[in-house]
């Protein structure tokens, strides 16, 4: 290894994650010249305003505002800029000048992946973006490349680490929403505007990439259901433990075949019921994890930390090397596989287990009633628990049905709950919340 | 995709994993052509005799005796026969003909591996094996690529199914080991002859493979430490749970650095206490996990499937359709890099917790003795609690003192627990073990 060539690595952003990225590239130039075969040379990091205040010290002669001189004069380009221009222009300047690109961009991906990966397949480079899914945790390879030869069935994502830090609060703590949330940010877990992550559309763009790359079909955002967290109470989360379920906010991509054999792919974030015994519910805190189902190689597991500066910059390195290996052994970048024979199902047309919590008068042929309208819909309950609540002389206070569904359609349940709320027995109808794992 | 190439591949060994590899090849050959750019044509399948009977229904003519003649004429190469020879001559015949060739062979693996990884650099193909460590979990691919950026410095791993059903059976029936065996062997978790199991020596040779990726250098079965689990008790496993902890099979190549600085990798097997709130700790029955510890990543935990015919086939296949990528692509295959800075420690070198058992004497004066041995040796006790055991007079029966210490070497803790033995007030050492993730 005594002469090596010397790639020049520029570096678009200097935030959070982009800091510990030009950090590890400058301490560790070594190793990692050991492990690519080439020296990755930091040749520039542009930014906004070069006097902000950076989470690391670095050399101040490799700050820059002219973004567009560095991206044409690198063999590699480091996208962490965020948001969709000026970093989608510049990746796509990078592509055509010859660069391999790495990018966290999970918003730029969702909204204009396609446009993205064409040009990196006409540039003959590679785009990766391993950072973009669920922080240091490898998945995009692993599902790219290790599970190639398998058929992906379900994924299963815990890709939201604010969220689950909130919902294991409320789940551990007994504390409503509003309260957790207010811990999350003043622990640094949650923006003071946490809108992206509690409403779910952070979860939604990591929902679209899995989709894509696990069912070779490129899924965009407006193919993903999004559900937040905001309305989960801690009402719900207390009847879940009672019921040996735990809460959490999934981003779900699965295949559904329909009884005439065709169907697609339902692509999904939502709060969702798992059992306390499935690998995903163990999850706890800021943690993410991904719960893979493969025809061959059965359920798959892949847990780790979800964000933060210097677990995702791990991701981006690994990319960074696993490019610029490429570059030193020549050949073309690999591109993804899109046979695209799939379409994204509309949320009505996908099928889950319900969780549903009615609150009920204690009269004769009540449970008659409500189970004639579950089968009236087609949907078949698997569970049914009630339980009555009664004062100090036994009188009946209050009447818990609790009824756990098995795999129905969206529209099918909500038509079925809607004629419940119709019932003169009913009271109310205190949660209505899918089930997964069951 | 109209006109793709056509690429033979030769399939060595039809046992379990083979016979799957083969039926997928038949059976999803459109959409695996679709992925890699090239039709995989299965070409072969070397057996030693024609007439055995397999798991599959596979087309006749695919058999052959001749396993030499079928490599030279392939462009990939499945070795899936196990054992040393044949299997290392074939796959060097194959890669010395330019073939990329896919192994799930662990044992040839981890002894002759720096033979093969070499032919592989020097022929300029692609030599990979999945397969061969926890079955159908993507980990070698993510260590060697993934984390390519990082600085890995602890993987702990259940890699061994047998093993950990065994003692998973003890845990949660309180059984033998005798027992839990049969119960193994009885459901197919355990072959007739157990050794290769029970006594570490699969988890090894996985040991072996997961410390070279991990530390860039090449390590052998013999720079391994083992054992087994075939002493670990009922009494074992009850003091643990009740002290809080579960016993698992692990397998573990870390990183030590001395107080001067220098240091070295410690690779061995063996059972080990873990905290029941560790990841590893919920992984029951057969399964497999790797959890590694990084610089940059922090923890990452790999679960799924560690054995079994179609789970080991999804592997075998990942790697088939990611070397025919790089064929249809051209360019040569990516190598393994080995800086080879570091050594393998001996066991007395490494340094773990341990939780100790004592069966002591009701005197005053027995704790002062023995914390003052463990003092004497370097040994540090985080730990310790004291049960006494009364009968209905209130007589005092037995006094059993349960420590765990903090990090000590296995030298330090080998001459600790020695000097105690030698201790008049000691009835017996009830248990030694190894703790790891406190």
């Amino acid at each position: 290894m005594s002469e090596v060539r010397t790639l020049k690595v520029a570096l678009l952003g200097c935030g959070n994650v982009g800091a510990q990225v030009a950090r590890i590239l400058l301490d560790d130039a070594d190793a990692l010249a050991a492990r690519t075969g080439a020296r990755l040379q930091l040749s520039g990091i542009a930014v906004r305003n070069l006097d902000s205040e950076r989470d690391v010290e670095l050399p101040r002669e490799l700050f820059t505002t002219d973004a567009d001189t560095l991206v044409k004069d690198a063999d590699l380009v480091i996208e962490l800029m965020g948001g969709i221009e000026p970093a989608r222009s510049l990746i796509l300047t990078a592509m055509q000048n010859g660069a391999c690109v790495v990018t966290g961009n999970k918003a730029l991906l969702a909204q204009d992946g396609p446009t993205l990966y064409e040009e990196a397949d006409k540039a003959g480079v590679q785009l990766s973006y391993e950072a973009a899914v669920a922080g240091a945790i490898p998945i995009l390879r692993p599902i790219r490349d290790s599970l190639s030869g398998d058929r992906i069935t379900r994924v299963l994502g815990i890709v939201n680490g604010t969220t689950n830090f909130i919902l294991d609060q409320m789940d551990s703590t007994g504390a409503q929403f509003a309260d957790a949330l207010a811990e999350a940010q003043r622990l640094g877990y949650a923006e003071a505007d946490p809108t992206a992550d509690v409403e779910g559309h952070d979860a939604a763009a990591k929902a679209a990439i899995l989709a894509s790359l696990s069912f070779h079909t490129r899924f965009a955002l407006e193919d993903v259901y999004c559900e937040g967290i905001t309305k989960v109470s801690a009402a719900d989360i207390a009847a879940a433990k009672d019921a040996g379920f735990v809460i959490k906010l999934l981003a779900i991509a699965e295949k559904i075949t329909n009884a005439n054999g065709d169907g697609g792919i339902s692509v999904r974030v939502h709060p969702t019921l798992l059992p306390r015994e499935h690998p995903l519910a163990a999850v706890r805190g800021a943690f993410n994890a991904v719960f893979i189902e493969a025809e061959n190689a059965g359920e798959l597991m892949f847990y780790g930390q979800g964000a933060g500066g210097t677990p995702t910059a791990s991701a981006v390195l690994g990319d960074l090397v696993s490019a610029a290996r490429r570059v030193v052994l020549g050949g073309p970048g690999r591109t993804e596989t899109t046979t695209g024979y799939v379409p994204a199902l509309s949320i009505d047309a996908s099928t889950t287990s319900y969780y549903i919590g009615l609150d009920v008068a204690d009269q004769a042929g009540v449970l008659a009633r409500i189970t004639h309208i579950f089968a009236e819909h087609g949907v078949s309950i698997e569970i049914m628990r009630q339980t009555i609540h009664r004062d100090a002389a036994s009188k009946v206070e209050s009447a818990e049905l609790k009824i756990v569904t098995h795999r129905a359609s969206e529209a099918a349940l909500a038509a079925t709950v809607e004629a419940v709320k119709g019932l003169d027995v009913i009271n109310s109808v205190t949660s209505v919340l899918r089930v997964e794992g069951v």
